[in-house]
């Protein structure tokens, strides 16, 4: 079942019924101020962290689900109703939310009124803009009373939820014509506050949460809309909101528009204050005159959406799978963004509490938007490592808005170094700008620590070299890619995580198959770096260990069907037939296949074959199998998760591109396109009454064949999904593959695909390609033709045109 | 206006308006197994630690404000409604809700069907049990549609509102005939489950949160129980809720009882499971054993009140003032008893997360349960004393579960060890037992550290001797009782805790006055001590440090009309004439004229009528005046409150008593009397619409006047309040003072009081204590019969009859 349609034109998704399965969001902002906006309008605004500067207050996991946001209530002559249906859920007459890129629209009509808010976040604003169109449809003059509501958050999120001993005595508002200043704390250490105004003379407020709503009504039935005028409060302690009161006359046929602004400053220290306890209010009033008119604010919108036309433009598939098209050329790109914009930190299902920035998760992150913003994320390379230690080992995570490491989620994924090389050379491939290698970066951002990025490469590269294990496999330390596979912890008290606690690497012989792979893969992208910078020696020395690297997998990493996963700490195989449960895992074939580890031997087929047989399904590649059932102690949380949940044999969306690619390093692109197409939101929607979440965009885990309800998917937005199935489908299903000397046209596609057209803008060049596919191939390319001129081999040399036309035959 | 009354004879608070200004609410248990309840059946349970055990899910600050509990729902042939008014609201024709001693009983009616609904957790018993009677009151039979509800928490309070990245995957419940079992994470490290039963056929279940409400409908409105009947979910994942379904019969007149069973389970880890993956439930079927049917669930009520009658019967007043009697008798009593289960853990302020057991806090509380239940708190104190450190210095808390020291909340709370004297000498003052002298207690847990408690006393009254200031002043350290006066810290970092953050104290000349009386009046108590053990000589050194404390603060404590409060870091005097804000405080002038410092001069009586010109107002005595409008770097936290609240100005209602003592040393009864009464819960019932929190118990705090709403109160229940108000009125206004070697009688009271009448049972012996005061004095006794015979002095030494007649007459 559908609960609405794609707009491909607008790039809009459009939701018809508001009862979603879930609530399916969006998000708005793209560099400091963000927000997250279900169908309903339900969410939340923060500035930069969602964790210390949250502006306005979400209860995650309430009852009803989606509970408290931006909303606005209409009180026409008795009847209560809000344009999102809730939070008053009375029936509306005609509902839609329209979420496009970084705008949503949501419209709702009754009773002949109709009532349109558009949300966003302009460009370069600290202030989220509500633009409020209200159209009075029926034959009679009307008057309705409109009423606003934001509640504030007390900044720190964490702490806004557990202290109310403090927090329900520091409350503190300032009301000024029409608008609301939110100033708690602001009297002491801090020098931000929030606002929220609109540009027209109001009736009343209400600040204080008590009064707005009752103490015993819920969202569905604010005392003051119920009541039809406020009390005007003023909020001292309990909870601060921010609620206008507009009585808006119209006449038959007539439209009026009230433009909203929900914003934050901050202020220098000496410059607080206009007069004692009054807050100097100059850059909120500058921001205010940005958006005081109905037509700036669609003047802004129109310089965002130009923005995301340039962004998304850089890469425009044209194929016959409609939904491939739209995939590509706007959503899965556009989450690409908003993965970087919030790394894991603020979805409907990540609090924004818990999680920094994660040195692994940004890196690869990065893949999928480094096209786009390569700026920003030359940028992101240097603060990542930033983070890094001298000997290679990281911090898991980073805080944002101080960049600095964050140790309370530990270190020792000896996976994370790897991930630098990927970010550093994604990047270079992409610009070619060899210049970020010379950039002097700390370690641990202590001033004075400062070598070359390609140092911190170097040591990234040995850190691997630096910890093998007894079959000369890479050791795991506190955990690889899947932080669920805690080989080293033992973890027998339920108070504990497992991704801190005390970790007994010290004589451990627990050795990781996956970084194994990630090392040959990775190995050979810093050896061709370093021939690219003629460092030939270190290349030389890189490689031997490469080399080592390929025969230790070979002879103690292969299993006789498919790879190990592991060895355990006393030296056990996991991931073996031998194994009782998780006999197979994804991660560790995904890698030494991409790798091409044994495939003369036949090892590069055969791991595939395996994954193919045993752990496929209807929904995509499970994790392992057989699922656990029990505890293993030994093992650590990944046995904790009921069967074919979560990194216990769910289909975790991340890791099902490693198998796509590794498939087209065999050459089967029927099997890689199949893989891609179960895990792809646009060829899922129908399901969405069993998927639940948005339609639009990947999940990180669906639910595996051994699960209650294989399917159903979870934790959508945030994941580093997003990335590598934007990665895989255009570098190696399309096969448009940036090198440091040019695109790459490396096809692997079904069969039966005659062909596609793909318009790449790369260093300067908007490169109009064609692929035809005249002998129905899986891949090879036999003829290369690059405007007009047939050209050797497969790659498009860089060239200083604006455009070139690129015709690629296969065969 | 009230919203209820008191109901003495049954001990019971009888709330008949279910919209109070506030959820007013009691407790449940009093030794694992606790619950919280609120007069419409919000709440939340858990098993000895609110954060790491808890077992049903409660969202504090939520819209509406007290929203989830312990819920039933009732469908009426279409008339949905619940016998606590809330979650349905549908208007009841009868409503009450009975706070009782541990108990609760909610009643509500409707359409002829009567529903009362008894709470309670029997002594000794990890669960709390429920008693619903259902009641047919029309001349028709009736069918009704009964369904249950709780919703599971995923232990650990504080992950479970934040990683919902794996909570969401992780539920999961096992049904069995009518009981629902909630064995999320029992199949890894947990050893524990929790259980929902009801000794009935049940006509379905829900156990999956969705299903039971719908994802777009609140507490409210279940799914469910709108449809009439359940779909037997299994949650996996999600949410995990218990929900039963009966269907109940009842003739015209009758009537039907129904008990349901919530409760938590423990098993050996070798003794887990009945079979794979099937959870052995011995024990839980032994406790639904025990309450299986409505007589046995009575039998354990009137256990229950037969153990508190016996609790509240050593100390029983009978005087004019009914409303005192109350106090004392019931309410005081029983809040000092909640305080001392639960600490400053879990109220509908406390969150359950922040805070474990206070040094300082349950070091007080105990003078307020003390004769109630010595033996506990015998172990209580050495608890305590475990955590010390050698030099005696304390970390500020300890965990309750594992009873160690809390080092995330920080140490060098400077008057922390001498309150371990106060709590040592009140347990042998009312026991007589000083074997607890000789118990050997470690230093931070460390075993092998273990000296005799008196060392303990000893290093805790050297650390203050050990940690002087220039003056001779004690040494603030990170702050005293009033831990928001941080005269260190010099926090400009909005996420620092003022509690944890780094502490100047290197060099800092910060010294507390307070720190000085409470050491003088301890010390005192160590003196007395000392010699009762013939340790002379050690009572001879004590006292000199003593002596020369008491010079200190006369000659660098005295700022002319009252006790300054401190010296900040650079030895600038703090609670001052000479300062423009925080000119007085509360805290040194109570210590100090407890202490009678400067009695002769004048400086008592002096400071006392400071106080009631400076902090004194309608409500309470304020904490310091005037308000810090403004942040004082230098004094932190304090000044980051606005005016009029908690510790910048709020009437701190902790310290309160300090000053009544003070008024009772200085024999001035009618002030400490006047004072007593202004805060005291019950003689401010009628201002409930006002004051907000439940008119039974203390709040810590109610606003001063500098605030904007004076007189609102806040943090009911957990608060020393309770412990320092019974103490007070007790032992100094009514007078009735247990000392090493008797009963003192020792009333300072109106003089217009003509007597009153006490029953205290103390060393074994009920003492019926009559006093009389026909000259309408204030202080003093001229005369003391024991037994009809006339005896010197004020003390009524221990005798070992089982009664004894007590006369005193005042004069």
């Amino acid at each position: 079942m559908n609960f609405g349609h794609f707009d491909d034109e607008k790039r809009e998704y459009v939701i018809t019924n508001p009862q979603t399965p879930w609530p399916w969001i969006n998000y708005l902002g793209n560099e400091d101020f963000f927000s997250l906006i279900s169908n309903t309008a339900g969410g939340y605004s923060f500035y930069k962290d969602a964790k210390f500067r949250r502006i306005t207050r979400y209860r995650y996991n309430n009852v009803p689900m989606d509970n408290g946001g931006k909303y606005f209530y209409i009180n026409d002559g008795g009847t209560i109703w809000s344009p999102g249906w809730k939070p008053c859920k009375t029936p509306l007459d005609d509902y839609s939310c329209r979420h496009g890129m970084n705008y949503t629209v949501i419209k709702g009509a009754k009773n002949g009124i109709e009532a349109e808010v558009l949300y966003f976040v302009p460009l370069k604003t600290w202030a989220e803009v509500q633009k409020v169109s209200l159209k009075n449809n029926t034959d009679q003059s009307k008057k309705i009373k409109l009423f606003s509501f934001v509640e504030w958050a007390l900044w720190n999120a964490a702490t806004d939820m557990e202290n109310f001993q403090r927090n329900f005595s520091t409350g503190e508002v300032e009301i000024d014509g029409s608008t609301i200043y939110h100033k708690t704390e602001y009297k002491e250490r801090r020098n931000h506050y929030a606002y929220y105004s609109v540009n027209a003379p109001i009736g009343g407020f209400e600040t204080d949460r008590e009064t707005f709503f009752g103490l015993y009504n819920g969202f569905d039935e604010p005392q003051t809309v119920l009541e039809g005028g406020p009390r005007n409060s003023v909020a001292h302690g309990w909870s601060p909101i921010a609620s206008h009161f507009v009585e808006v006359e119209l006449q038959p046929g007539e439209s009026k528009e009230l433009v909203f602004v929900l914003g934050y400053v901050e202020n220098e220290q000496d410059d607080k204050w206009e007069s004692k306890n009054i807050i100097n209010k100059t850059k909120a009033k500058a921001t205010l005159e940005r958006f005081n008119t109905a037509e700036k604010v669609d003047a802004a919108l129109a310089e965002l959406k130009a923005y995301w036309e340039k962004l998304l433009g850089v890469f425009t598939l044209n194929s016959k799978e409609e939904k491939l098209n739209r995939m590509v050329n706007i959503w899965n790109q556009y989450q690409c963004m908003i993965t970087f914009c919030f790394s894991r930190s603020a979805s409907f299902f990540e609090s924004g509490i818990g999680r920094g920035m994660g040195f692994r998760d940004s890196n690869q992150d990065l893949i999928g938007f480094v096209h786009q913003i390569p700026e920003r994320a030359r940028e992101r390379i240097i603060d990542i490592a930033s983070t890094q230690f001298p000997d290679g080992g990281c911090y898991h995570q980073y805080q944002p808005l101080t960049k600095k490491g964050n140790n309370e989620i530990g270190q020792g994924f000896n996976d994370d170094p790897m991930w630098l090389i990927l970010g550093a050379t994604s990047y270079i491939k992409e610009t070619g700008d060899f210049s970020i290698l010379v950039e002097p970066v700390p370690f641990d951002n202590e001033p004075g620590t400062e070598v070359s990025m390609f140092e911190h490469l170097t040591v990234s590269f040995d850190h691997v070299v630096n910890n093998l294990g007894p079959h000369g496999l890479p050791l795991i330390g506190r955990a690889d890619w899947n932080d669920c596979l805690n080989l080293n912890c033992f973890s027998n008290d339920p108070n504990e995580s497992f991704q801190t606690t005390e970790n007994k690497t010290e004589g451990s012989k627990a050795e990781s198959l996956m970084i194994a792979g990630l090392f040959v893969v990775y190995g050979r992208d810093y050896v061709e770096l370093c021939r690219k910078l003629d460092k030939n020696e270190e290349a030389d020395r890189a490689q031997k260990h490469i080399d080592a690297m390929v025969e230790a997998v070979k002879q103690h990493g292969w299993d006789g069907e498919w790879f190990l996963r592991a060895y355990d700490y006393y030296g056990n195989k996991v991931g073996s037939d031998e194994n009782e449960e998780g006999k197979i895992f994804i991660e560790s074939n995904g890698w030494c296949t991409m790798a091409g580890i044994g495939m003369e031997e036949g090892m590069v087929a055969k791991a595939l074959d395996s994954v193919k047989e045993r752990l496929d399904c209807e929904h995509g590649i499970v994790l392992n199998n057989p699922a656990f059932t029990k505890y293993y102690i030994e093992y650590g949380e990944i046995s904790s998760y009921p069967a074919g949940y979560k990194e216990n044999a769910g289909i975790f969306c991340h890791n099902n591109p490693w198998i796509m690619i590794g498939e087209t390093v065999q050459g089967r692109g029927d099997r890689a396109w199949d893989y891609f197409r179960k895990i792809c939101p646009a060829y899922t929607e129908h399901l969405s009454d069993l998927h639940k979440v948005e339609p639009y965009v990947y999940a990180q885990m669906i639910a595996g064949k051994d699960a209650f309800k294989p399917g159903e998917a979870k934790n959508s937005w945030l994941t580093g999904t997003a990335a590598w199935n934007y990665y895989t489908i255009t570098q190696y299903i399309l096969g448009i593959r940036p090198t440091y000397d040019g695109l790459l046209m490396d096809p692997c596609v079904p069969a039966e695909w005659d062909g596609f057209q793909v318009t790449r803008t790369f260093r300067g060049t908007t490169f109009n390609i064609e692929v035809t596919n005249p002998n129905g191939v899986m891949k090879g390319v036999i003829e290369l033709w690059i405007d007009g001129e047939k050209a050797d081999g497969s790659l498009v040399p860089i060239i200083g045109k604006a455009s070139c036309e690129v015709k690629v035959i296969m065969g």
